[in-house]
């Protein structure tokens, strides 16, 4: 029986759980933490903003210095932002910028065009008025606090970090921020038939495409990675290749990740390596990706993705890719949206297969080669997965289905 | 009048279209061009698969040796992936495995599934016989060049480089790739009221928060930033410090990117600093991020962003990063879904308002904050992009909306 894709996806949540918290906090400036993930809670130091502040370039008023009809007023010092304004007199109004402090006594901004003249005097004229209309108090005015007050909750740990969430930090005067120490993953490619590019491609032989392909993916989602070249079909030499970034060596590995050998064929060099350790090898009811390996390997959790490129992606996508978004914080989630299928399609009884397409600007998705799990060039013309559900055997054009966006 | 976001969004088009291809390629290796955008279009140097090789575990055979009630045929050596294989003797099936090159004279591969007995014998067994049933001419096999043929276009100029493409690159055996120079803008951000992170902060002053939120921006979208630090509120400093990475310099940017200045109050820096330069400054019917200003500066292409950090965030990814992706390739545009309001709404007529909000998993979308270009918390809790179109006044909770997932 195989097993389902959401069983095994929580096989590898489970795997990874107990990793992330055990990698404890880096400091970091603020930029040099844009993707990586919040260690703590954040409170904010400061209120934002810090200060009651004008909303609009305009006349800093008394609102009950302006009757229903109007009023004309004596205009004060100009507040440009950034200064400390003298309080307000009653009847005046104070020329103010945009972000400038309102003057105490101050309640409400009246905007430079709904002033006549409305434009400022030129400062230092002598004896300038403006007439105003009437404002509520409030108007245009940003209290302190009103976006966050200081001491409130403002991140919460496991906060993926981007631009907004580091630019409040700034707003709060932080120049560096606590976060999770990336995980560290071993990356070994496996198979006799495998050459690394740049060597000499003989007969029988084709060019390791997984390594370059998954370790694009793992450094996009965040995950450092220690790459170990390809191994042969020998399980004595995966074994001692793994052993040197396991528990003796100087800077263990948190993750490994292997690429085929996972299957049920007489030469899976992964599966044989593995055979004292606590590895399921299992078949998920998935297309392409079917064949898995998850367990750990001397204590390091280890995962056992097959051999052809297009199943590891959709291998990491399916499985390494949520759980490190679950369980570390960090990479965001695919965005998952509904296309309409831009032709029929047929899918195996019980396998969720998941199809390599291009989402077109009408909504339409159009789909990129056949089924097989060695189409690298149609993958690398695909912009989305489509999945097509288990239970579901054939689509008609246009049918409506989820896609996640590359 | 004020100019459509439409319109404004095609001005810094024109403004950029000039740059990109002025600026040459770079050789890097596949890994460093994660994100970059393709220089070159690229033909295949070799045929994927290279070799016809097979799709499962199984045993290849010539078709024509199975009648339609099966056939007992001789086991031949195995045929491990990587390995040259004999030709096929007539009357014989070759142990394959998945990947392995398919040997002359055969024509298909029976799964080991489908064979009696269903598992491979031991090497070496003498006189081993295997009953298969009958299978068309082509089954799981996989022919050369069936992916992609030696010598046909693989990949255009202009790609942009993630997983599946440097995969693509490096299945051809390529270790490096022609990449598109990346653009390098100067980030300056302007204000006597901004002061840096980890300064005092005084009455009336507010932490630079611009500066960081948009350095995060423009870096996740493959610019080079050179950060300037903030010019206070005087032109003649803000004209220096721009000529110091322009024309005469040593090492000009291409891109400069002001926030702040671009106004109609009384101080306004960067439209003083801008007066005999061909810069407009315009007002594009959007809130918030309304105030904009475009041209050059000593012939390099400038962008005033307004002062607030929503503003900047709003002006970034509705003109700049879309601007990006159009004219050098990269990032890729953002993914566009709709969702449901989780509340309802008003607008402004005749303005595109951008709200901020989050994206739930029933698919609806929750605001954050109110309209204010202020609310960087708020901005910080948000995933999305809320676009009301200008001629939208109200919407009610539930309306459909399209919404930008950052």
């Amino acid at each position: 029986m195989p097993r389902s894709v959401q069983d095994h996806r929580q096989a590898v949540v489970d795997l990874l759980s107990g990793i992330s918290g055990s990698k404890g906090a880096q400091d970091l400036p603020l930029l040099e933490a844009l993707g990586a993930v919040l260690a703590v809670d954040v409170r904010a130091p400061l209120s934002l903003p810090p200060f009651a502040n004008s909303q609009m370039d305009g006349f800093a008023v008394r609102s009950q210095d302006i009757p229903d009809d109007g009023a004309q007023l004596s205009v004060a010092e100009p507040v440009p932002a950034g200064a400390v304004p003298a309080p307000l007199r009653p009847g005046f109004a104070a020329p103010i910028m945009t972000g400038a402090m309102i003057p105490e006594g101050a309640d409400a901004v009246v905007p430079i065009e709904k002033a006549t003249p409305d434009s400022f005097p030129q400062p230092e004229t002598p004896d300038a008025v403006v007439q105003l209309p009437p404002v509520k108090p409030g108007t245009y005015v940003r209290d302190a606090g009103s976006d966050i007050a200081a001491g409130t909750a403002a991140l919460a740990a496991g906060t993926l970090l981007g631009p907004a969430q580091l630019g409040l930090l700034a707003a709060f005067g932080m120049m560096t921020v606590q976060t999770r120490k990336p995980l560290r993953a071993l990356l070994v490619t496996t198979g006799d038939e495998v050459v690394e590019p740049g060597q000499e491609l003989t007969a029988g032989k084709i060019y390791d495409s997984n390594g370059t392909l998954l370790e694009a993916s793992m450094r996009q989602a965040g995950l450092g990675v220690v790459r170990a070249g390809i191994n042969d079909d020998d399980p004595g030499s995966l074994l001692r290749l793994l052993r040197r970034h396991t528990g003796a060596s100087e800077d263990p590995v948190d993750l490994i990740l292997t690429t085929g050998g996972v299957s049920k064929g007489a030469y899976e060099v992964v599966r044989q390596a593995m055979a004292a350790q606590p590895v399921e090898f299992v078949h998920v009811a998935m297309q392409p990706g079917g064949p898995q390996g998850v367990g750990t390997f001397d204590e390091v959790p280890f995962l056992g993705f097959p051999g052809n490129p297009v199943s590891c992606l959709v291998s990491f996508e399916m499985f390494l890719r949520p759980a490190l978004s679950l369980v570390h914080g960090a990479p965001a989630l695919r965005t998952s949206r509904t296309a309409r299928l831009g032709e029929s399609l047929t899918s195996p009884q019980g396998k969720h297969q998941v199809r390599r397409g291009t989402l077109q600007g009408d909504g339409s998705v159009r789909l990129e080669g056949g089924a097989g799990s060695h189409l690298v060039h149609a993958l690398a013309r695909s912009n989305a997965l489509v999945h097509i559900p288990g239970d579901v055997t054939e689509l008609p054009d246009g049918a409506e289905v989820e896609v996640w966006m590359l």
